[in-house]
């Protein structure tokens, strides 16, 4: 079994054809996404996927269907795009339209939902049929799969797993109108925040050093780096950043108490630094501590494509 | 098709023929929870069903199974009653000795579990397949229905939805050995500590009347009688619970995205005094704001005998 994938971003989009194992088995094509009318981006696209199958040498009868990951509010169901904000998508029938164009199945999800399935299937969790992923990025995206299928909940808009408040009392407004939530804590995005503030309190920490004393040079590198010189600063802050991670995550173990939760996203580039302490932080505050199956703390493994993979996943399932 | 549900409780267990509109079709026994031997329990147990079954008239050809409601840790797949702190239990094969001594099938999930499952299948839940239910009681237990089918996570020890830190940085311990849980802010237990408190710093408030003078009257109904009455300080304390619930709701809204979120337990009896205020303030923090469809919130509507009724929709779903 052979579906195309499709992994939309904010500029451009990618596709390649993937296999039943979750491999890719041709070339990942491009088509550069303009903000122009809907109906010519999904004409644009028909012709491109076309052409593609065509030069990679694939019969439309080799092909399940097309799995498409894109960002915004996806009504899977109806095969629309309710809103894409970095797009300028909206109640876009897209999932029609190439169906109509293409003669292929078509099924859309949200980006980060997509990416899960397929980290699940055929990555980190592929041993696992209850498992949820945490993107720690820009913000905090996540993805939910029971029983080995994708859980999106009503119309498709469950599933925002970075918008649980961590400290309902908080001054901090997150982008989504609470206060206070998990991604105002844990995203890649805090974590800079919370490490150029520590360095403008602490004109000592050896970060100062690993960014030749420019804070743009911050990244989310500099204090796991730091923390290994045995920065005190660096400690502090990292100690803080997975109290923050560790209490989403207990709530996730205690609601969902999945067989794995996955990591992805720019922090989990640390992998054993940020899940070592990670995983003592949890342990020690486990539900019902001794008594309760433990949690699997995961670092995503698909990688580059893993976009491609997961929206192919969706038709694969 | 009919089953037999028994709920559990920690002085007694209660018992009857439930039809598979969810309608008990018998009446109701009941025997005595002594803690002692296990096996014990379970010869007794076995001995009662049968008696009772045979004194209301069904042969055990009618009955398709034995659902139990329990509380503590169970293991479904297992039909084990891993830990029940209350009743003294640890690793009882409930399961498997009812089986072999009624030659019925057995099913035993969390009571919270059952009760909600029941409440979804056969109460205010019943147009819905996706939905939670809060009980606000002494803690606040939960219990979560995806597709019509119960979700209980790895070996069954997910679910527990008062277990979410709503503030983590809170001083005040919670049961489960984390900080400034759900069930720390919105639990019954926890609305009438607030509103003693507020009643201690406010001698002039209507709520000491309400109680003659007694601080160890007041009930779950106290403040928010006071509130109707135009009582400032129960405006106040009811205002600050609806927030923490509101709170705990929006979380679970942006999670699962459910078509229902059900409450029960004593609070719950508030009804639209509970609800009207809780919706109004989750709909101005609803995420994606008007694009997100609505969560219905509700009440449970089996009242007296849900525990039973939950018990024996375990079989009959």
């Amino acid at each position: 079994m052979l579906a195309l994938g499709i992994d939309i971003g904010g500029m451009s989009m990618k596709f390649a054809v993937v296999n039943e194992k979750g491999e890719i088995v041709s070339k990942v094509g491009k088509l550069v996404t303009i903000k122009e009318i809907q109906e010519a981006t999904a004409i644009k696209m028909v012709h491109a996927i076309k052409e593609f199958l065509k030069e990679e040498g694939f019969k439309k009868s080799d092909i399940a269907g097309i799995g498409i990951g894109c960002p915004g509010t996806i009504d899977s169901n109806e095969g629309i795009v309710r809103y894409a904000n970095n797009l300028g998508w909206e109640n876009f029938k897209l999932g029609k339209m190439l169906e109509e164009g293409t003669g292929l199945k078509v099924y859309i999800a949200n980006d980060a939902n997509a990416a899960t399935l397929g980290e699940v299937k055929y990555g980190a969790g592929k041993k696992y049929n209850n498992a949820i992923m945490l993107t720690l990025g820009t913000g905090v995206g996540g993805g939910i799969v029971i029983d080995g299928k994708l859980y999106q909940g009503h119309m498709c808009a469950g599933g925002e797993l970075g918008h649980i408040t961590l400290d309902m009392f908080s001054p901090q407004l997150c982008t989504c109108g609470r206060y206070g939530c998990f991604e105002v804590y844990s995203s890649a995005t805090a974590l800079l925040r919370q490490t150029k503030t520590a360095m403008e309190a602490d004109k000592n920490t050896k970060m100062w050093d690993l960014v030749d004393g420019d804070i743009n040079k911050v990244d989310g590198k500099t204090v796991f780096d730091a923390k290994e010189l045995g920065d005190k600063t660096a400690i502090e802050v990292v100690n803080n950043y997975i109290k923050y991670l560790g209490e989403g995550v207990l709530n996730y173990c205690n609601i969902f108490r999945p067989e794995a939760i996955i990591f992805s996203g720019g922090i989990a580039n640390q992998r054993e630094n940020l899940l070592r302490p990670l995983r003592e932080y949890c342990k020690e505050r486990n539900w019902g501590y001794s008594r309760t199956p433990e949690v699997q703390l995961l670092i995503a493994e698909l990688g580059y494509e893993s976009g491609i993979i997961g929206a192919a996943s969706l038709i694969l399932e």
